[in-house]
């Protein structure tokens, strides 16, 4: 056996959850302690949740935070689990009375070190400089005699700080605790540069990340060890409590592999956010189903199977809410797609209540199709208010964007919007994706064919379709891409080869529709850059890319 | 004349619209020349608006300032107003492309000195971290020879930075270019650190604030001028255009004093400070009118008055919606409220559409009260869509903090709810104010004095009161304002002298209410510390203060 053994619980905390986060720390530490390990790691601020946002400067909650600090101490000694040393992320509190985002270690019952925070991201979905003041001192502690550096997730992202601090000090090994949110294709770029920091300073990086969802975060864990030479020695799956176990090589000694977790294409690892998004974001928040509507359309299918594998098929309420414009193919669908994923399926006409409506209001145009829209979103709240489902809404991205979609219809009203962050391309491809893993297994397909490959419609008039209004999906959708995620301006665009006519008509649409963007509920973040809460623009602004 | 005279042009631009506010650069700058000025002095990032977001970050939008301030010099020039010293705010970039909350001195038709805010705000309504890059150099012009400092407003008020390397220069006046939004108090506040700024750099200091509305903020003007001893020498009004126009003294003589603006109580301010930032919230986004819930309450009476003092009562549609439980007095008081204020008034009754609901969905309890005040906000989405009125939202803070309030109601839809920052006490006693205003100028007071003295209803089951569900408004207001604004935790509280329970349910409600408040609408910050963007609170938190 090794003399230096750590171990990387990667776990998903809930924020808040002081105690249920310690209960997680305290048995994750025993089955530590059971593998053998001397060092056990958890995630960026293990016992408070991440991230805290403005809790942090809460005295009340700043006190929790200290006790239960104590209190697991108290605890791992009181399990003679004393001599194994434990990191855990917590909130400090500065002399001077500002947050710290804190790694404490524990040892014999008692904290022997303190970490801060080097380095605070502020930019994105980061919100640190606000809330933290920054460490500037480093830590290494010496379990059993050997020296292990700490850093907290963004120190290794930029230069200088705590790691430049560290090379040279001859360390054994490097623990960082993350709260990394997903983004597609992230984990390559997290393992790059633990593999470049561990080079830098000659030991083996132990790299710790958090799972879960959290409002409209998804941490997607995929924790790994990398050899001090940069070689990956260890990793975990993602979206899935893991522990990694791994004997830190003496200097001079080869270092081993342990287990490696077998790579995910991107579809699934998406698809698995986005689920989990949802299923934390219904669980942590108390309730036990959901409720949506079901128009036979792709978003809602989608949304549906996602929220039967978050939730299990059987807490999933669907309903049909039929207008006189709905077509037999889009009742069959829903009824169809309900059956498959085991939902409880209603069936609540719409035609008489918009009638009644119109009797005394005899709207005409959009104002009438949007009425029909907000009637199943009021249908949707009573069943909600009645049974204590959650409502959720299946807007995609391509559609908030476009603002093509009515504020408070059936497909933006509720508490999460588990498609938010994915264009209608990657809603089909998800959905295709879906239904393959399905029958890779031998199981039922969720997602009705039809579903997927009929044209999109919103089934408000006769004869609509998506496409009366927007370019093309694939078009649209990769002209949204430059000009919101990458904040290309119609310059930028029209150099790319973009028809002058298809960009001044997306700018248009997305520049009308920016305010309507702020009345739609979170959804789970699962590309690099996505809208809401990491792009902060004014509602109230008369810039317009296409006069600027 | 003297030799140096300034003139601080005290406008309201608008985010975005960079032509517009260049073409009020240009008109003021015309008439501080007329007036005699050697100088001109406007509010933080003039040709931009303020804040400006993320909308820092675009490339195009970066190019559109630097074109701006150009042909700002140019058309400066052109019209024989070389002679003029200019300084404007604007968004300027590094040379490693990150963007510079920056102001700019123009002289002869071109930029002769740049200088870039070096304290940056990162906290409450304040994000400036995330965008700019910090400037670190102090900025010296000289106007006909005479020394002239430029800060940028946060500037003063952190010790250190450009203010500290400006002391001992010997400076005949420092000019301090201010966003500084609208708290009740802060005019004291920012007069008496203005004076410390002016004996520590030992010359004058002319603090130029932007007026106006933007999103939930109010910029609220009251610029004014402190001599070196600071004495206050010159004061504009505020929440509307105004320019100061100061002879700086010669070494060794007398501070003359120019005009000094009336003081103004603090429920005038609050008052006024609510209807800019409704006003410009509707104009600056390209409405004409509104639509909003006539109750006969105290809620909508306040809003609708606020409406029609922002744009006109004839702009303003109030919609009587009666069901089966509305009193005759409630439906008096609105068309009473209606016509005092000149409005557009309507009345849909709810009860057959309601029924049309029941007759399908047979709701009982809170379900079916939330239906009642759900067939509302059809309505009036339903009026919106047709007419292309900007709904409105009554709502106020202690409903918002306490979650006494439907979601997706009368109360709660809309782009805008005025009075979202206002606590119930705060309503009454600015409803008081308003009426008290009329009566002082011989007008019609705008709120029927019953709306004011009955007990608050919503209405919703007969004999309702709100103080069924919640504490006497008085003590909730109080115990709200700890909790929330405060950041006091029960500990706190109960050393106060609350008592226990009323501190438990307060603590309860709010906790309970927080996801709820995100689905709400943005209305204009008042106070010093509000719901809303000053406040990061997580949804998804198990965190309660009760259990701490």
């Amino acid at each position: 056996m090794s003399d230096l053994r750590i171990a990387l619980a990667q776990i998903n905390t809930c924020v808040g959850d002081i105690a249920g986060n310690a209960a997680l720390i305290l048995d994750r530490c025993r089955a530590a302690h059971a593998l053998g390990a001397h060092v056990v790691a958890f995630p960026e601020m293990t016992t408070t949740g991440y991230p805290i946002e403005d809790l942090a400067l809460r005295s009340s909650f700043q006190r929790a935070a200290a006790r239960a600090v104590d209190e697991i101490a108290a605890a791992l000694d009181a399990e003679a689990l004393g001599e194994l040393t434990v990191m855990i992320g917590t909130l400090g509190v500065s002399q001077a009375g500002r947050p710290f985002n804190q790694a404490v270690v524990i040892q014999g019952g008692a904290v022997v070190a303190r970490y801060n925070k080097h380095h605070l991201p502020n930019y994105g979905v980061f919100d640190e400089r606000r809330i933290f003041a920054s460490g500037e001192d480093p830590c290494v502690v010496s379990p059993g005699g050997s020296p292990v550096g700490i850093a907290i997730c963004e120190d290794i992202w930029q230069d200088g700080g705590t790691v430049a601090q560290l090379t040279g000090q001859g360390l054994r090994l490097l623990v960082v605790l993350n709260g990394s949110p997903f983004e597609e294709g992230k984990g390559h770029t997290r393992v790059e540069l633990a593999a470049r920091r561990a080079r830098e300073v000659g030991a083996p990086v132990a790299y710790v990340n958090l799972w879960g969802g959290q409002d409209d975060l998804v941490f997607d864990g995929h924790s790994f060890i990398v050899s001090a030479s940069g070689e990956v020695v260890a990793s975990a799956p993602g979206f899935s409590d893991a522990m990694i176990v791994w004997d830190v090589p003496a200097a001079g000694t080869p270092a081993l592999v342990s287990g490696i977790a077998p790579a995910e294409d991107l579809d699934e690892q998406t698809y698995w956010a986005c689920v989990t998004g949802l299923r934390d974001y219904v669980v942590k928040n108390g309730f036990r189903s959901v409720i949506l509507g079901m128009s036979g359309g792709i978003d809602s299918a989608l949304t549906a199977a996602i929220a039967a594998d978050a939730i299990g098929g059987e807490n999933v309420v669907g309903v049909s809410m039929p207008s006189e414009f709905s077509s037999d193919h889009s009742k069959d669908d829903a009824a169809d797609l309900a059956k498959r994923i085991g939902a409880d399926y209603r069936v609540e006409p719409i035609a008489r209540l918009v009638d009644g409506f119109q009797d005394q209001l005899a709207l005409t145009g959009v104002a009438e199709e949007n009425l029909q829209a907000r009637v199943r979103g009021v249908i949707l709240m009573g069943l909600s208010n009645r049974e204590g489902h959650l409502v959720i809404a299946p807007g995609n991205k391509s559609e908030l964007a476009t603002g093509y979609a009515t504020i408070y219809d059936a497909g933006s009203i509720g508490g999460f919007a588990p498609l938010k962050d994915l264009d209608k391309t990657r809603v089909w491809e998800l959905a295709r994706w879906r239904n393959a893993y399905a029958e890779s297994r031998g199981e039922v397909a969720p997602i009705p064919e039809s579903s997927i490959t009929k044209p999109p419609s919103a089934e408000l008039r006769p004869g609509q379709t998506d496409q009366d209004s927007l370019p093309d999906y694939a078009l649209l959708d990769e002209v949204l891409d430059a000009y919101v995620e990458h904040a290309e301006g119609r310059e930028e665009l029209l150099a790319r080869g973009f028809e002058p006519a298809v960009v001044d008509k997306v700018l248009s649409l997305v520049d009308r529709a920016e305010w309507k963007r702020r009345q739609y509920p979170p959804g789970a973040k699962v590309t690099a850059l996505a809208f809401g809460r990491d792009r902060r623009l004014p509602i109230t602004s008369r810039w317009r890319e296409l006069e600027g």
